[in-house]
């Protein structure tokens, strides 16, 4: 498998012709940005929560994604209830553990919907899919790796127990499917100075799965487009603010040129 | 029943004396940008939704806003409690059924709010008020018309059944009052495109009706402010992220210039 | 005491090298606005609001900051166990009273948990600082004095009762420690029109307190690095929405000649 601009573009100009309903039960503080982020990509983005609609509403959605980075109960019983549906109906869960390995209470919550429903894609930072495998994965002993080695090493160990496309997004992102794996090198290092566009990076991964079957592509794709967007924000950006305002404009704005300048894989 | 720059002018300039408070009981995604719209046009937002607190904030308002974006249990309590106390009270109260008809929960909530409580005004989309006229109105068959004309036709109805000033927004605006439509042809193309201005548009409408009693006017010089900002703020976005910021801005730069020359009815 | 620029840089500095966690339990409406705020500062916010987590997560934080903008039943629950978690860890508790005085709720809600947990520093406008001090403190009579002096003796009632320091924004800000108190008069009048910006204030409290173990120092850093951020971002701002982004801009541009430039004390 190996990354090229026109399919990139041809999942970003679906998403444009056919607007797919991405569900997004996701926390409070990023509901507003996760949700502009998916418009100016072309997407439709909806947020529901309550567990007497989320399955009426995942029911007509292109993907669900979840996100546990403000917890609580009903919360909880809201993302179960809308998994399994969507489990049942095919359609792609996409799974953002924000936080996860902080308190036992996002760390169970989280092994409890991988065990059940078996996201389609898992996307965090190395840390939270270093937490995740330590969790859920019977290690052979202490890993000697380090850094990114040893979070992609979690992320081989996570793919193999679960099956579940797991997506490791820092200075490198890296797409882990079985033994293939992909590496997106866009991006810029002010990103992580901007609240939630590690959220955002995962609802991008429901927009693409929504129109491309093969969840390991779809989450490549959504990564490079993460990572371009965030490239043509910075070159006029003076701070964080000015980044998340034309990073927004970016995703609006892409075109396959863009792709085609600023892919590095 | 016309519109007129002066009068619009004369609504701003009173919000902007007054500062009317706007009491919200919204969904999560847009309480920051309603709050920021609220306190740009020249109002004063609050937000509130806990049983314990809300009949007493509404007591201090001049409006209340009610949102249905993302329902839950205790939040619809809350909604029934301070739209009664609104009513009791005479204080407008402004309903958004956001994405009403895309769940049965959003619209049951809907209907017995319109039934119990009668709202001064209901804004939402086109599809938004057609879902809430099938749902509430007997008609007399299938409906032939199509498009605006169908919403124009189901905001009819609801008017005639439940008496609510109904403002349908889109690319003409209308505010259905009995036997009078007012148009509003302001606004551009990419609005959409950034999430929550159907919400500011409603919460625009609680602050114009807590200065203008006649609630069809409120609604429609609510509607034209919204649609000229953004125009002003279109004119130099490059997509929707600098579309909202330049929005919030031209709400605040708003003069009666820029409504005598921007206006379109 | 008095303020200047080296020390405060030196905190800003040490927030920037040791990225302090920030544990704050706010509302939703200032939520992603405080978090970018946080990181544009450079400290490392986390928000978490469920009874299940918020002592493990206040047990890895350099600061807690509570804020009762949105409240309701369960969050006012975590509020407590958190806050008594922070005080017998010896973690800085920060408490913004949102709108206090408007709602018999607020009022309760707030008086508890000062009576309860003495927060280390209490920051809000001066009415919000002289409803806690009518609803906490007998006084001997009515207050001939007025405006910002009324404000500041409730402040010294406050502190003089509770031993918080209490921190009081406005065109002027001051903080109140036993005989001492503080001035800062950096800001723009603009800045009112930003919802949230009293939030970010009590959340930069926080971040302050975290690195600098005076909390009536951290307080005053904080206001004026608040400050001094504000008219940065005033100078190129033609509004409220341009103002929102510059300000986090500045934040994160802010450098040790800007603090000497700008400081008004």
């Amino acid at each position: 498998m190996s990354l090229n601009p026109a399919d990139i573009y041809k999942d970003l100009w679906t998403i444009r012709q056919n607007s797919p309903l991405v569900h997004n039960i996701t926390n409070y503080v990023v509901m507003n940005t996760t949700a502009n982020a998916l418009l100016a990509l072309g997407a439709s983005p909806v947020m529901a929560h309550a567990k007497e609609e989320v399955e009426e509403m995942v029911n007509i959605a292109g993907a669900l994604v979840i996100n546990i980075g403000t917890l609580s109960e009903k919360w909880i019983d809201a993302m179960f209830i809308a998994a399994k549906k969507a489990k049942a109906k095919g359609i792609p869960i996409i799974l953002d553990p924000v936080g996860v390995g902080a308190t036992t209470y996002r760390t169970d919550t989280t092994m409890n919907l991988i065990r059940e429903v078996t996201p389609t894609i898992i996307r965090g930072n190395g840390s939270e899919i270093m937490a995740l495998s330590q969790a859920g994965v019977t290690t052979k002993g202490v890993d000697s790796t380090s850094g990114s080695d040893q979070a992609l090493e979690s992320a081989r160990n996570l793919n193999m127990v679960f099956k579940s496309v797991v997506c490791i997004t820092g200075e490198t992102d890296y797409i882990v499917s079985g033994d293939d794996t992909l590496a997106v090198k866009n991006g810029h290092a002010m990103m992580p100075r901007v609240t939630g566009l590690g959220c955002t990076a995962s609802a991008l991964c429901g927009a693409f799965a929504a129109v491309n079957s093969d969840p390991s592509m779809a989450a490549a794709h959504a990564m490079a487009v993460m990572g371009i967007a965030g490239e043509m924000a910075a070159k006029e950006a003076k701070g964080p603010g000015s980044l998340q305002l034309n990073f927004i404009d970016a995703l609006y704005l892409m075109s396959e040129t863009h792709i085609g300048d600023y892919l590095k894989t």
